[in-house]
């Protein structure tokens, strides 16, 4: 394995979208919640253990969650965990880890992945990130692995290649045309017909230096924060100076921040079975069981009467769940809280948002 | 206290109605489902405890839940515990308690109450019943408790008297003109609005010999299968003889079997604070907390929107119940089951239905 290689893992989310599975407590990807065996920071930093050295994998994430994160990897080295004060989106974050790569190797190739992300074909996604790692090694572009979409969900960027689907025949990578964030159902039906549109899936690949570039041309907003960075990242000054910097910092992704913006965004087109577990229903369209009227659970036991496309997920797996009329709902059962909502990730997003009124600490 | 009287606390129920809280394994009568501090049962007993000897309580129940009973009343003598076979309602477990208490003593008085009922005002009871006593031994009738309708509740039976309002007037029992079983909603506003009739409590209070009168005339089926009690009830040939008689029993309630036949039919109004506890509306009309959209809880925490008229019930008293978009459902959540269903309580009862079929025997 080249020693120019590293993986940045981001495992600074809360997962409020999964609550109340997931807390900001604990959220999910410090959780096993498709029922792997290993939780998903876990299972992450072992599938990049046969890419990279294992010396070279870092995690981000928020400075609560570093127990979290050494429960999970205990092996993980001091100067291979970024804490950042408080969370502020992918943007800062990679920009962190990218000066923090940079500084220790300027020929450095940085992946960036989310923790919690499931993939079902490891060796697929090992040859897409080995593929991608060599193609940003010889050009100087920013990569996004791409997913075949299957299904016109509003819950998904998407991101259109150029040259039309006929440029799929060529193998390896491919230039990208546009982003979109989330459209409608129907744009993303008529997106998903063209065959020119793939998923973004939130995992990149690039060289410190190109996305330091393009991050300064077309984030300068968050570089001018890291200004001193060369000084300051990997001496005993850094948490000051992090601190320092998040506080001024925007709230901004990459994806908006700069993909939506650069000439160098390409995508490899990567089919691995994956899902990002970022909304119930992509969760169980991977793992759960899923009855004749759409309802999906991971309960030992359900009726359901007068009921189609419900998500059940219960903690306690040998718990009968029991529903009748309803139709497109959640219901998510753990020790400390039930949740019963309309299965729409707007409307679930709005209501749980009401757990930040005073009274809810507990809960959250 | 008078040795005359007797009190049969009626304890067979399998609670199916509030199922998942109450179960076949632990019917409602054995818990503290509106949480008073004691089972239902044993506040049954203790409330008649101050109205007749403790010698003169007796128990019906069927043969599983013998063990429930006696860990709730460790006192209970073995002689006062009857035990049936299997639920054959309410009329041939009147029967058997009539024939044993006729003859211990043929002067005998019996309240027959249900175990689980709700009663708020102690005192208040103790008078309806002591007077309805003195009543039925001057009086050759079959009273009845009869309690002042709250609501046009369409799961109770209603009772008319005659002589219209002005017969209230009078103190003590008036006579009942008749009986209607379960009415629905615009009916039972009807019976509300003319002032004559009550809600049927299912407490009777009369005499072991005008009842078994009454039932060999009406409910000639069931007093058969009874025949040759006199040699048998009190001996060590009685469970051999119950086990006989009940195999051979029609199952039928006193009232259809009864009460609506007979012409020695009275009513005593009571105004003590009551619930039967036979639906999540009834009990919770009782003790729950309402909120202003008419959602009933007994959890610490909840969190609705767009949502009225839920009755939310958890066995876990710190749990956040999290509902959006439910009309008029209950949520029920235990250890072992989740029951989101409409609150309609046919509806409720068809469903739960369900449950006896294979597969869901550990949640009955």
């Amino acid at each position: 394995m080249d020693n120019n290689h590293y993986c940045v893992i981001m495992a600074g989310g809360n997962g409020s979208r999964l609550w109340p599975a997931s807390t900001t407590a604990c959220p999910k990807q410090f959780m096993d919640i498709a029922e792997t065996g290993k939780t998903s920071i876990r299972n992450t930093y072992d599938r990049f253990s046969s890419i990279v050295p294992k010396d070279n994998i870092l995690v981000v994430t928020v400075r609560k969650y570093r127990d979290l994160v050494l429960r999970d990897i205990p092996e993980l080295k001091e100067e291979n965990l970024l804490l950042e004060p408080y969370a502020r989106d992918t943007a800062p974050c990679i920009a962190y880890a990218a000066y923090t790569l940079f500084k220790r190797n300027p020929q450095a190739t940085m992946v960036v992945t989310p923790a919690d992300h499931l993939i079902d074909d490891d060796e697929k996604f090992r040859e897409a990130i080995v593929r991608s790692i060599e193609f940003v090694s010889e050009n100087n572009v920013l990569m996004t692995l791409g997913i075949t979409p299957t299904r016109p969900d509003p819950n998904f960027g998407y991101i259109q290649i150029t040259g039309g689907s006929a440029a799929l025949q060529k193998a390896g990578a491919i230039k990208v045309k546009t982003f979109t964030e989330k459209p409608d159902v129907s744009l993303a039906k008529v997106f998903i017909a063209s065959g020119e549109f793939f998923w973004n899936s939130g995992i990149f690949v690039w060289t410190a230096e190109t996305i330091i570039r393009e991050m300064e041309k077309h984030l300068p907003e968050v570089t001018r924060v890291f200004s001193g960075w060369e000084h300051a990242v990997g001496t005993p000054m850094e948490e000051e100076f992090i601190s320092r910097a998040y506080t001024d910092c925007v709230k901004i992704s990459i994806d908006y921040g700069v993909m939506e913006k650069t000439d160098k965004a390409w995508l490899y087109p990567a089919d691995f079975g994956w899902s990002d577990v970022g909304t119930w229903e992509s969760l169980y369209g991977c793992i759960g069981e899923k009855d004749m009227n759409g309802n999906i659970f991971n309960t030992a036991k359900i009726l359901t009467e007068d009921s189609h496309d419900v998500v059940v997920y219960s903690s306690t797996y040998d718990k009968l769940v029991a529903v009748k009329g309803l139709e497109n709902y959640v219901v998510i059962d753990t020790g400390k809280a039930l949740l019963i909502c309309p299965k729409d990730d707007k409307k679930l997003k709005e209501f749980t948002a009401r757990l930040s009124m005073p009274g809810f600490e507990n809960y959250r």
